[in-house]
């Protein structure tokens, strides 16, 4: 690594500082990982994707396991104070890394094309955290998979990055799509839309989940649409079995994905 | 009503904002419930428990229910100027409502004597938001109480109450428990002790959860110690089906009640 930057009033650091608004992020194609975990992943899955590393000299000798696998990749690191490391991020305590990374981009074609099982499907989705959590969710159930409408909140968002907790360089997630055609692509490839929603009438237990189909998600607060709900092939509740008016989003969505794996694990091996 | 409550410099404002001091709270006995959906629940449920509501001028217009119900209950109404409601909160936007509330107290004894089926017990468990949502998990799952141990949050935090979204007021909370003696009162009732943790050998899909049961979860950070794990009737993991690392502790319980309510629907059924 070269001399540690430490001027936080720098250009480098105004460019970087500035990934935390949408609109800098669509218009540079660039976006902030923060933090050793979400560093971590995307060095280990998509080291071409990272444009500069930034880490503190004490994150650097804690981490070595990252910094080795950066400089294995070729990847560009640079040592920065920790007040040049705080400038850079969104989070408060970032803990010694992020890299600035270009934008992954999946195509909906391109995950069509290897015949997925389990989707999901989040339309106005609107809380960060929700988001992150559901990409997590669905990670870890083994979805193929996340797809999100253009009405939705930017994945790359600092909150919703870190909400992932590295889950967004594992799975491909497809953006800014358009309800009606990506449904349509849906069907076309046998792919069953459920609607998951608290106005369903099919609940989770009772709902075949063994065919390929993809979990359409809607806000958290007012859920989907009616008109989405009609498209979709059911609409379907998790149940509520004490007083609680609902789930949120991401627990709902983590419940239905892994009903979903569950079922498909089972019809594979029995 | 009476007169509005303008001034917020009273004594009255000072003593409802301490409250948001874990050491105030135990002190005092009371707690701050904020929001129309956490008040409107207590008034519903406990409104015993309910020691005086704020109310601003246009929330008591838009919840006439909640207005209505508290006045049948005899709950002290006080109508408040905005100000004095920003002043008496911990949230930035509490939505026009509080209410003061005594400390809803369940005993492990009271909860072991209806012979329960489903129960959650938290241990050192730190984070308002888990913990909160995995009341509000409990509560959809239809769970019996949640327990909590004497090293975990203070469930009567602003955020833990946030983030049970009302379930708080649902089913009984038991808090302050020492582990030995919550787990030997468990077993000598029948009550199955399983350990949710990522070190589980057994996997969530291959578990019995017929029999009556408690879901035992640790840290969000390091799960549970060797120690607790060892007293435990079997150590369950969640399977991880992708790439993810973990699921976080309020995804993990939500998946395991679930999976246990689903069980015992079916075993009562079948």
């Amino acid at each position: 690594m070269s001399t540690p930057l430490t001027n936080v009033r720098s250009e480098r650091v105004k460019t970087v500082r500035a990934l935390s608004r949408r609109s800098v992020r669509e218009k540079t194609g660039r976006f902030l990982a923060e933090g050793p975990q979400a560093v971590r992943e995307v060095v280990a899955h998509h080291p071409d994707r990272v444009v500069d590393l930034y880490v503190t000299r004490e994150a650097a000798r804690r981490h070595t396991d990252i910094v080795s696998a950066a400089q294995a990749a070729g990847v560009h690191l640079h040592e920065v104070s920790d007040e040049v490391l705080a400038a850079l991020c969104d989070t408060q305590a970032p803990q010694g890394l992020a890299a600035v990374c270009r934008v992954l981009t999946a195509s909906l074609d391109d995950v069509l094309a290897t015949g997925p099982r389990l989707l999901v499907l989040l339309t106005h989705v609107r809380d960060p955290g929700n988001a992150g959590t559901v990409i997590r969710g669905a990670d870890a159930a083994g979805a193929d998979a996340v797809l999100v409408s253009d009405a939705s909140v930017d994945v790359f968002a600092p909150k919703v990055v870190r909400s992932t907790a590295g889950s967004l360089f594992h799975l491909p997630v497809v953006t800014g799509l358009s309800l009606q055609p990506t449904f349509a692509a849906l069907r076309e490839r046998g792919v069953r839309l459920l609607a998951a929603d608290g106005a369903g009438t099919v609940l989770l237990p009772d709902c075949d989940l063994t065919a390929p189909h993809a979990w359409v998600m809607g806000n958290e607060a007012w859920g989907l649409d009616i008109a989405t709900r009609d498209e979709c092939d059911e609409v379907v509740r998790v149940p509520i079995y004490g007083k609680a008016e609902s789930l949120n989003l991401a627990m709902a969505a983590t419940v239905c994905l892994y009903a979903s794996a569950s079922a498909q694990k089972a019809a594979q091996t029995g």
